[in-house]
């Protein structure tokens, strides 16, 4: 039997989850693993965190708990960059092992804490940080172990895909899908951090270090929310066969690592596009495995802590034991601009309904190099006419730079044009 | 650096793979994690198992080889329950860990062999035994490692996903489905292993035992394979909103475990449904991490190897740590029966169309209990004319007598009734 001593700092959320299931599960882990998981004490600056559990002892230092020879793992469930920083900073200059669900804190300062880890000898937990109870940073890191990856494609955050799953669901547009969520908990009150895509690039960083060996900053990815989503393109996707999802992307291209977020018209019928509302989703292309999918909750205090609790059994069985290292350290690379990436476009354009109309925009389109694979205009009897086309595999900026050009002639082009990458996902 | 010496018996498709990751791999492996996979030697009756990989050495009597103080792992990819079980019950008398992808063998002998592997204080991995490339194993056993099972619902078998899909979508019946998988390499010439649901219920076997901790025989388990499957229930299924899998399904019931494997309709949106081709997955509800998916390739050299190989590099790294042990020591149980689980069900009768068919069909049904949740009869001119009940949740043993007895009538019926599960997967 293996004893694991544990400190828990930050018992909002997900830390009752981990309390929850410690105290209900604890037998039944050390049936299964052999592993006995024992905690020591918990640091939270809310005195009633323990209410439900008075058989744990709160503590108000979280240097006392952590320096305690007893405690080998020092959970952080703190969240944010600045607190949490320290505390795992401290925990491992005293050579504990650290679990977190922070991807915030190790998108932005990992490569100094992963330094730091290696350093000291100990390791650096993560699997809640990205898809809630996804095993997906286990499967990258172990799984997978031998393969390439190629991409991942990932639908990391469900606020969003709830957001978009209802406006296709109840016909609503953004804001009134946004409060629908705000109403049913799966969106904060200030909810700027999930709908501008900002929580899926920060776990869009980690894959992409993780399968391709090199850290990836978000300040140079291209992050675009769903807040600019309109129900006329929830709908035409559908109709053209595809359905709005916000992807975290990454990718290894011949000129290097592409890596971003934004809402992405994938194939209806692929299995990803039917992950609705708050579920999260992960695709990973890799050359051995071939295409995986790896589906569940993203979020939640149950569902995340229960990604916790697996990283205190797997990283606490290998504590003082001889079991290789995970390679977390990755040179920073520069990811090719979005500009340069060759993808299909759908372009909806907001005309008046007048002749020479399709003419003038094929025009540009052609003299940008951008070659058309479908058009479609409804009969209809009032302005704007929606014209949209869908273009070949194209450079964005070719297709930035003929919309520009086309959405200054005020004769034929009523409204800014609309554009949408797609995806085939083969 | 830890150094794993790694005997493997057995290169057919499978070892085939494992030599080509090895070769080509080893680096990238040791570079991630820190442990060197180190390939002693290879056996198996075919001399040219290593014209590829003329570094290897291949040898002709495998105790020899398993012996050996430099071999911590032997792989055994024999496959079979005969000389397979010999290899490894002597694998595990020199205290070697096992790395297999044989689920009959542990499906049939796993009791005995994982007996004799607690015994001699080593580890049989057997993640290439479900699911291929899935990790859904170490899932289990790692990532959901709190969490209590409710159910697994799996589609565990290629060759009869493949076979029903291409049924669905080129309109073909079982035979010519049957025969297009045998030509593209989907179904072996004597397919009755994988169309009779075996395999799918070895793999059921396994799932059900570390979910539940009980260790399920197939042999009490409800077997069904794809064989009587119509083109006709093909179209009913679609029309109705559902899509015929072949599901592996374990569950825990207020009365004891249910495990079985059989021709299931599943709702067409549902995400288990759009797993097309020739492609596994496994739905998994567990109490704290929610619903959860894992989708990829099920079978295949490389596919099958990558799991193989996460198998060597965990249980590799393992090896002479104190990391706790994996319990697969499982009371054996027996299952609930088949008659008295609870489903809906889909009948389809064929009958004359006459008048007083379907008051005769309901009047049968009611007397049984069997609640009535839809009829339907398509507006036809010829015979038979087809009516669909679907029932609400009831008995099979209900169900069966009430067929039984309204098959009775050859004035109304006109040929035997199918019947088939629906899960609604909520």
């Amino acid at each position: 039997m293996k004893k694991i001593g544990i400190a828990l700092i930050g018992a909002g959320t997900v830390g009752q989850g981990v309390l929850k299931i410690l105290n209900s599960s604890s037998e039944l882990i050390q049936k299964r693993t052999g592993v006995e998981l024992n905690l020591i004490g918990v640091c939270d600056k809310n005195p009633k965190v323990l209410e439900h559990y008075p058989q744990y002892q709160l503590c108000s230092n979280y240097t006392d708990l952590i320096k305690r020879e007893d405690v080998n793992i020092v959970v952080e469930l703190i969240g944010g960059t600045d607190f949490a920083y320290q505390v795992v900073k401290d925990a491992l200059r005293y050579k504990k092992t650290v679990v977190t669900a922070n991807k915030a804190l190790l998108s932005e300062k990992g490569h100094e804490l992963f330094a730091l880890a290696k350093e000291k000898e100990v390791e650096i937990g993560y699997e809640a940080a990205v898809g809630g109870a996804i095993p997906i940073i286990r499967s990258l890191k172990s799984s997978l172990i031998s393969n390439e990856f190629q991409a991942i494609y990932g639908i990391l955050n469900g606020t969003t895909n709830f957001i978009l799953s209802k406006m296709e669901q109840e016909n609503l547009n953004y804001l009134e899908a946004l409060r629908l969520a705000q109403e049913l908990g799966f969106a904060e009150r200030d909810p700027t951090f999930d709908v501008e895509g900002i929580d899926a690039a920060h776990k869009v960083s980690l894959l992409a270090s993780l399968a391709f060996g090199y850290s990836v900053s978000i300040k140079d990815m291209y992050v675009e929310g769903i807040t600019k989503i309109s129900k006329t393109e929830i709908f035409f996707a559908k109709e053209l066969g595809y359905r709005i999802k916000l992807l975290g992307i990454c990718s290894k291209e011949a000129n290097g690592i592409e890596a971003r977020v934004q809402p992405t018209m994938v194939p209806i019928h692929h299995p990803i596009a039917g992950v609705m509302n708050e579920m999260n989703a992960v695709y990973v292309y890799s050359n051995y495995s071939g295409p995986m999918m790896f589906f569940g909750k993203g979020a939640g205090s149950l569902p995340t802590a229960s990604a916790v609790i697996s990283d205190l059994v797997y990283y606490g069985s290998r504590i003082g034991s001889e079991t290789g290292f995970e390679n977390n350290l990755f040179h920073r690379v520069k990811i090719i601009p979005t500009s340069e990436i060759e993808e299909k476009f759908y372009l909806r354009f907001n005309t008046y309904d007048r002749p020479g109309v399709i003419a003038y925009i094929a025009n540009i389109l052609g003299k940008n190099k951008i070659s058309i694979s479908s058009v479609r205009q409804e009969e209809t009897k009032k302005e704007p006419a929606e014209v949209i086309f869908l273009t070949h595999k194209t450079k964005e900026k070719s297709v930035r730079k003929a919309i520009e050009e086309i959405d200054k002639n005020r004769e034929y082009i009523l409204q800014p044009t609309i554009m949408m990458r797609i995806e085939e996902l083969t």
